[in-house]
């Protein structure tokens, strides 16, 4: 099966009520008046990082990337859950793992390590505590909103291509966990750019149920003069968002685009209807 | 690194009070009056199944593993999120993912989807909720108690050789539940039997600083041919636990032995000293 049908196939299985439809990047549990906030992300040996790559960047990046679902939802970390493949170089990763749970704060809860035989996958379950009702979602873009993106985007390919100044947006990416509590209680919906900006802006329009104009131009990007490849690379983990115009921005941010109301095109560019998601940016499996 | 040189190595970053030092199966968050009981196991192709077993009994065993760690703290399951390859036959994986969520009704909480190359990782981190104060733990066992096991053990080590009325044993293991909320308010120590009963009374010994001697003929055995073999063998699930003697059994189970004051001994097999975990079970990595 490929991603989407896997996912298809998921979603007709008994769901938690806080998995929300599975259309969402966390899960949610109400516990009297506060919300944990629950993320699973993986990291495999070869699709999400060379073999030859230092284990202390990888588990930096594994536990950042968690930690960038739950800032996407203006949650505060607590703790991870850790799945470890161990016989790469485990002592570079306990190094890694110390290094990013030190930065942000955030506990070692448990986990499991497996003696598994050839590519090795590691894994991280996040747990964090919501600050603020309603938690933030993918599908809350409102017609009139503008959307924004923090930071510059096509980071990470650069630093993935090599490039000195840009090889920590690659391997050390910055969870904006402080970005993401600030920006919660006034956004309408937000989501991280993991998968490319494209692809992903595509994706809020579509749980959204809006289409979104985008103003390709305005995005801050790291290279100029490849500025639609840093649309469509992914890894950079700034955050998207809607907020109603005229808001002061709680976070320094860039508008980019507006909502507007559901057409049978999600996404226009520059005008331009994009009617598929091919190219648009890295879709798994 | 082994497992143990691993753990060791966890044990210096910076843990949640939850953890219980790494020395437990689950990690606990208190929220307000409620517990909230996390943990996470993943089975790997080669491992923990063969690449040719069924994927629907993987993923049911996977699920029930997962559920078996929190029925050894009385927890009443919630949830899960499942990290899973793609790859293998992912239809037969939904399935019995399907089958195992509905008779434990547990639902689907989110989780993650790789295309992984190599042999295939499954990893469900499950989430469950206390049903008594204090939630047992591994560490508590006391001087005076008696040790008891439920059901027989060996069940799974017949079923992993191909017997037919025990294949269900190995492919599509019985969490306890029930059993752990019945006993939880009870018990001194408790965990489940997953690595093989001398070894995991071992472990129990350590953990609670006492010494154990078991009766081993008093074991329920699943072939009394190969009664040394089955106290050795994994992955049977069953609870063990410990409890004041003379208090009447909240749930059926057979008592193997009896908790001493602290030796330099842990663990007594028939008046004999074990002075190592060598040979006592299935040590991971």
């Amino acid at each position: 099966m490929t991603e989407h049908e896997f996912l298809a196939a998921l979603r007709t299985l008994p769901l938690h009520e806080g998995a929300r439809g599975l259309k969402d990047d966390c899960a949610l549990i109400e516990i009297g008046d506060e919300t944990l906030i629950f993320n699973h992300d993986s990291m495999a040996e070869g699709t999400h990082f060379r073999p030859e790559a230092d284990l202390a960047d990888v588990a930096w990046k594994l536990v950042a990337i968690n930690l960038s679902d739950l800032a996407s939802k203006g949650a505060k970390p607590v703790g991870i859950l850790l799945g470890h493949s161990l016989g790469g170089n485990d002592q570079r990763f306990i190094e890694g793992l110390r290094e990013v749970l030190t930065a942000y704060n955030v506990k070692l809860m448990g986990g499991d390590t497996v003696a598994a035989t050839g590519a090795s996958t590691y894994a991280v379950t996040a747990i964090g505590k919501a600050t603020c009702k309603p938690v933030p979602a993918r599908n809350a873009a409102k017609v009139g909103h503008g959307v924004f993106v923090t930071g510059s985007i096509g980071c990470a390919m650069l630093g993935f291509e090599g490039h000195v100044a840009h090889l920590k947006a690659f391997n050390r990416p910055t969870p904006l966990v402080e970005a993401g509590q600030a920006l919660a209680p006034h956004v309408g919906a937000m989501m991280d750019v993991s998968d490319g900006l494209l692809l992903d802006i595509y994706r809020m329009a579509g749980a959204s149920e809006v289409t979104i104009s985008l103003e390709s131009i305005a995005v801050p990007v790291a290279d100029e003069a490849r500025r639609d490849e840093c649309l469509r690379w992914g890894d950079d983990y700034q955050l998207l968002f809607t907020l109603p115009q005229g808001v002061e921005l709680p976070w320094p941010a860039t508008m980019i685009g507006t909502v507007e109301p559901r057409a049978p095109i999600r996404l226009f560019v520059d005008g331009k209807p994009v009617s598929s998601t091919a190219g648009l940016g890295y879709e798994h499996g």
